[in-house]
């Protein structure tokens, strides 16, 4: 696994290069969400980012996808926002497995779709993923596909409710004049990916911690700044998603000077590039060795980063935070 | 699922009624711990707080458990700290499943591995359990199983690395002369209590969130509350685990307070009681009433509760925290 869904939202909008679609790909969104919103024409999203339906893809075609709950004739299917966890088969819930394979369609993006085992999505009827953009398309595809009568499970890695889709599937059902009753909207739970990367470092989280993107597409950065100033100087673990893009570098730097504003520069930090990847690197540093790692190719949207607390420490290859039990045991 | 294994950590040592044990219990962990610590007396632990050894007890009482790693003959054994998830089988990944199949001896608190199921517990060699108290001693006994050549998994709900055992278990290692790599020690990671209760409320943490106990045990009350202070006024969800016990029912009052004076009393509050038990209950209720809620039944040491931000509404008995998209999307 790399990060959770974020990861993909984030690149999918802010990383062209990695998107292909450019200054396009955001015009591409909402055409295809207004174009659902407004004709019903069918299937509107399925030829946008070049997106791939799988399997019966003629069934696809012909299938009734429209704009609101009143162009769809269909008894409503089920739509599950399913967590993948770490992205390895191994790392998902055996509930989830059972929810993709009891699923008529998958939906997701595609790196994620490549990740599920072929068992399952051989037993779907049909898969629909697209590239790394359009999650705001690919979620009203979903969407449409479950109000059309069909059991459908939109997938991500990580946990739906970290950075995820879950509140954009529930936000887009509620524009189209449904309920998420109405398709027996459920989430599926996943390991995010600060726990996921938590564990390949050791046991770095164990106390509070604090969970922030440095993505500032979906985030004014006075905002994130605000929350990395009221958190830094408090005894939080830090686990950063997002931490760099090609379009908000300077975001990384400064979440850099806040952290170092407030903490020791010899705190360690954690950081996992592509966790649960062919290309995946764990490296525990020091806050003030962090900054210059921004110009690595360690650090990039499939980076999460964990910083220490002040009683954080390295032991034998790993990251320590104590719980705080030394402070009233013996051992 | 109730909460990850913290809820068991603090109940252990703060709410003896549960234990059983009540204040000759923090004196078991400490001699247990110094017991091991400085003696080498055979299974140490093996008796305390009612632990009972099934499956082959005798070869347990035959097996060498001791101090430092110089009482240990045998070449070491595996240690895994492996993440349950919610509770129930389903919630466990796969990687989980396979690593507690693998073990020789599986560790815990007894509710948790009556939680595991019997076909994985039936091919372990031995089990070690104890009620409601003793984790520092528990834990040390899982150490000397693995120092002593077994393949060794301590389990706990939830993630090893959200206020559980995964630090304890390195800093036990270390206080013996042991290190991690001795025992290729390894995290399993879970699926942490916030995300699996924030999946039977809907979507409410997809934005930036922060995971604070209210237990003071092993955290000063200053610092919880300075925590509470330096992130209520900020656009955190905030996770809430640990918010009531016999002991401290102030903690809960003090926490409702801090929240009120920097976050509407409309602000919309997920509580989530012994989620995954049969005594599960899922309330959503706002900020203004949680304070009464502590006389109630719906908040114990089982119970989470997610505050939602300024941002979070209730729409059709879910939860929703906006990721930000309708900012840049038209659907």
């Amino acid at each position: 696994m790399s990060t959770d869904s974020d990861t993909e939202t984030d690149a999918s909008t802010e990383t062209e290069p990695k998107c292909g679609a450019s200054s396009s790909e955001t015009t591409t969104d909402d055409n295809a969400s207004k174009c659902g919103a407004s004709t019903g024409d069918p299937n509107p999203s399925s030829s946008d980012c070049g997106a791939s339906s799988s399997n019966t893809v003629s069934s696809s075609e012909e299938e009734e996808v429209g704009s609101t709950v009143e162009d769809f004739d269909a008894e409503p299917g089920r739509l599950l926002a399913v967590g993948l966890g770490p992205g390895q088969p191994e790392g998902m819930t055996q509930r989830a497995r059972a929810a993709l394979m009891e699923a008529e369609h998958i939906v997701g993006y595609t790196t994620y779709i490549d990740l599920i085992p072929d068992e399952i999505t051989e037993a779907a009827d049909e898969l629909y993923d697209t590239p790394m953009c359009g999650e705001v398309s690919r979620t009203e595809e979903a969407i449409d596909r479950a109000l059309a009568g069909n059991d459908v499970a939109i997938v991500g890695s990580g946990d739906p409710n970290v950075y995820a889709l879950a509140g954009l599937a529930l936000e887009i059902i509620e524009s189209k004049g449904g309920t998420a009753s109405m398709v027996d909207f459920e989430v599926v739970p996943g390991v995010p990916a600060a726990q996921s990367c938590g564990a390949r470092l050791g046991a770095p989280l164990v106390n509070d911690t604090v969970t922030i993107s440095l993505s500032d597409h979906l985030t004014p950065m006075e905002d994130i700044e605000s929350r990395l100033e009221a958190v830094a100087s408090e005894g939080f673990t830090i686990a950063i998603y997002n931490p760099w893009s090609r379009k908000r570098r300077e975001n990384y730097q400064t979440c850099c000077e806040i952290l170092l504003e407030h903490r020791d520069p010899e705190t360690p930090v954690g950081v996992v590039h592509g966790a649960g990847r062919e290309d995946e690197r764990v490296e525990i540093v020091h806050l003030g060795g962090l900054p210059d790692l921004g110009e690595t190719d360690l650090v990039d949207m499939t980076t999460t980063i964990l910083v220490g607390n002040e009683d954080t420490y390295v032991w034998d290859d790993r990251m320590v935070t104590p719980r705080g039990y030394e402070t009233k045991y013996d051992y």
